[in-house]
């Protein structure tokens, strides 16, 4: 984690907030968000996924998204592979962090990337083993993401124990670190206080990260309950772009703005400056003409006085 | 507090939401509203406030609204009061309880009633003493809210120890009650925690509710910090009536049926039947068309093989 902050935000938005859509995000206009978040202070961002142009149009452009943003000055950059071929593109890139993704549950994994869960972590164990096969790609983090860790629309409850077997089959594996996500948006505070404890005492030391939705608006009550857990990572999306494709006019992830309005007005340092950040608003208006964006900051404003508690660049606010 | 329910919940709609449009809501949709909610299960219900006709066309049928909710078996029935005339009005109807504003902000509350605090607290000393002035009046429990409790659009930051001081005040005077509002939406979850635990020290065994406004998006995560510190008692409007007039577009009190939602998914029973309450937001949508209304469970819908916590009548969703 960046020194001087308290809490690592990583915007998502790039990732999961362009995959859905059908229309092509314009290379340039994907550079301008990377640099105005940069230059927030943003500490990571995903920028792309290492899908085949057969899947998606939207990341055609993806080592160039890449480069761009390890132009960056401090940018941890990330980048989603669905598989060994995405990890083959992905680490001659240089990229930072290589983000994987298997459901916990078996009927969404299979529904999602048409492979068992089994299948999945048999292709991680080759990623990793790929990563670890040059001294240049061992810089590259790989995180395991754990999906519908906290419910699946499917399946309905998933088990902690379910969640905890498959981050030790991970860590097995040779992933550095482990996401929870409750990509459904189905998890609610005490659950994910809970379960955020019990990850936490299963994986000591291991970097752990919340990718939390707010379909059912408990996405920021979610990051108070794994913020009480201990839990110092999470994911979102600027203007919470990336809605869900099974609940029309429903948000997807959590809104980035406001997390970070959320965690500075807790006292805790994001590195974030909000005013530098919503600038970036705009460039997805610009371009997304019609997409919902949602935001209760960028509507309200912040409080009469208020102080963030990054004391740079924020306090120039 | 009702029997076999963990958590209070007040719907405030009816009185916070509609005391600012321009529409009068009309005298049957009120009581359909509160006949709906009521069969759901809800166990309170703010009605109407009986401010002078003057100021507000929209509460001239307070009687009526007031004899219409006491004859719903079991519900708790209250009525805001500005003022001692509206408690005249109001004591006579037989109401359960009377709810009286004072902001803790001296400039907000200048600007809101054109009153000192000092004029303001002296007032509701004059509304116990009418209260006590009658035995049959006696039943009817006075609540001293603070208003502008964690934040003030004028004054910005608002001190704790003004809001205990203004509480200890309220209880001499002969509260039986307290609230602390969260007026314009400037609160955040630590502060919130702080709060309530500081409220609770302070006024031990006095029922103390929470009052929140989602117009900086934090509503529900202020519900779980106000939880961690004990707090029970929760006001909320269906579907997000009230929205704040300083803040075009931006929501106001925090959603109802996202609140049941939440308390439900956290094992927190709230007798309050989900999918019977979320019937009553099309009277709401019927007579105010141009309204926005807010809620992500009325879009996404409930979590599969969601099993809520009160065990009638939600039980039979």
């Amino acid at each position: 984690m960046r020194e001087g902050i308290d809490v690592q935000v990583c915007e998502v938005g790039l990732r999961d907030g362009l995959q859905g859509l059908h229309t092509f995000f314009p290379t340039e206009a994907k550079k301008q968000w990377i640099e105005i978040e940069a230059a927030a202070g943003m500490p990571a961002i995903e920028v792309c996924s290492f899908v085949p142009t057969s899947v998606s149009i939207q990341f055609t452009d993806a080592q160039e998204s890449v480069a761009h943003a390890l132009a960056q000055p401090g940018l941890h950059v990330m980048a989603l592979i669905p598989n060994l071929k995405g990890a083959e593109r992905a680490l001659p890139t240089g990229v930072h962090q290589l983000n994987y993704v298997t459901s916990v549950s078996e009927e969404h994994n299979l529904r999602n990337v048409r492979r068992t869960v089994e299948e999945s972590l048999t292709e991680f164990g080759r990623v990793a083993a790929l990563r670890n096969s040059k001294p240049e790609w061992k810089k590259t983090r790989i995180c395991g993401a754990m999906a519908t860790a906290l419910g699946c629309t499917i399946k309905g409850q998933v088990e902690t124990k379910d969640v905890l077997r498959m981050g030790e089959r991970y860590l097995k594996l040779g992933a550095d670190e482990l996401a929870i996500a409750d990509t459904v948006g189905y998890a609610s505070p005490r659950q994910v206080k809970a379960m955020f404890q019990e990850a936490a005492r299963a994986f000591p030391g291991v970097p752990l990260t919340a990718h939390f939705h707010d379909t059912r608006g408990l996405g920021l009550a979610n990051v108070v309950a794994a913020l009480e857990a201990g839990c110092r990572r999470f994911d979102a999306s600027l203007a919470g772009l990336g809605g869900c494709p099974f609940a029309p006019g429903a948000t997807g992830n959590i809104v980035m703005d406001d997390l970070i309005f959320l965690l500075e007005s807790m006292g805790l340092k994001t590195g974030v400056a909000l005013s530098k950040l919503l600038e970036a608003r705009a460039i997805i208006r610009a371009n997304l003409k019609d997409e919902p964006l949602y935001g209760a900051i960028a509507k309200a404003g912040l409080p009469k006085g208020f102080r963030p508690a990054s004391p740079l660049p924020l306090a120039a606010e």
